[in-house]
């Protein structure tokens, strides 16, 4: 089946959000010590990241939670040092992988469609694109929080394909994500395409939903795929 | 003729470099005088413009001179505050225009090959195209520095056409400035295009060779130019 549309997931596939977010985060947290809290680098780590999987990473209040569950007050100073010193780290390394450009541009010049499929807050999402210089390449872009479901289910998928107009059986999903990305591509029935980066590199598959058409190690990879006859 | 390239200059051609120069000269200039340089701000900047003008864009110590020229010693203090005050707002400026992604996008879907042609030192302009993300979007490269001869001279078109494996005769050139740009690619056989932007945008040729095969707005009227079976 010749394949018409790749969709692709941005967090840890466009870019390296997993070393952005750990960057980031451990230099807020060395702003905050800077800045006069004085509690074990490790032990304010490891009480972030419980904070941070307890209310998501979009919620707005992650360092007043973080000092009431030190046991400090929420000190405005300290959280202001930690919001700043977490944003400029954040933009420093808001850029495509080195890939991601020249893949985008080569499977365009090969006449696919290209989209965006991705779990978030629209305005947040739409941020990234524009800070990686990505908000031109795409010809759909479509995001959780304005299509009422989110990856994993299937829906989404199909609401991307409807909005390219393409059906799933011409077309590719590239992620990183196991369970949100590739079991919801394949039960949506496109082609799963697993890019081995970020957090859940080496995860393992939990079940056969998760496994993936294609294992790619980055985005160039795409390319080989495509000389290879796999998503014609 | 079917046209099968088309070149670019960067400078005030992929993004407002007119702009971005008045803003970050204005925002060092008032770093001077907020660093103490008691100088009214309008001889300062006639000053500065002297000496841009005299020295060259890439000359590394306009300050320096600057201060001579007002009868001032070479204070550190005042030059690196001007310095960085400058960075900082070109920085911020170095982003392509709005219509450059889109357009470029779309002549590479239709299978043109796309090209730079710029004067000016190798590592400074790459760093242009990098920091505007446009690097990856152009087939080659051409610099002046890098090949010994700089626009409005046709031997600078005619090394980018071999570069490039095209003939000038089935390559435009897109530039704003009517000596360099559109007088080289002229006496070069290449379609000329003259975009109308930055400092030159109101300027009337000055002679014959000055005058554009087209002339257009903005990158976005190139598609125009396409559609109207202009550069087929």
């Amino acid at each position: 089946m010749q394949h018409k549309a790749i969709f692709f997931d941005i967090d840890d596939s466009l870019y390296d959000s997993t070393r952005q977010s750990s960057y980031a985060r451990s230099h807020a947290i060395e702003a905050m010590i800077d800045a006069g809290l004085d509690v074990d680098k490790q032990v304010i780590a490891e009480t972030l990241a419980h904070v941070i999987r307890k209310h998501g990473s979009n919620y707005g209040l992650h360092y007043n939670v973080l000092l009431e569950a030190l046991g400090r007050p929420a000190d405005p100073h300290l959280i202001a040092a930690a919001v700043v010193a977490y944003h400029n780290v954040k933009l420093v390394y808001l850029q495509p992988f080195e890939e991601t450009i020249p893949s985008l541009l080569t499977l365009r010049d090969r006449g696919y469609r290209l989209g965006i499929i991705t779990n978030g807050l629209a305005v947040k999402q739409w941020e990234k694109l524009i800070r990686l210089g990505l908000q031109h390449f795409f010809h759909s872009v479509t995001i959780s929080e304005e299509v009422g479901c989110e990856k994993p289910d299937a829906a989404i998928f199909d609401q991307a394909c409807q909005q390219l107009g393409v059906t799933p059986e011409v077309s590719a999903f590239v992620g990183n994500d196991p369970r949100k990305d590739i079991a919801g591509a394949n039960r949506a029935g496109m082609t799963s395409i697993r890019v081995l980066k970020g957090k859940y590199r080496d995860k393992t598959p939990a079940n056969e939903d998760e496994i993936a058409d294609f294992r790619i190690t980055g985005l160039g990879d795409l390319i080989d795929l495509c000389d290879a006859g796999k998503l014609q």
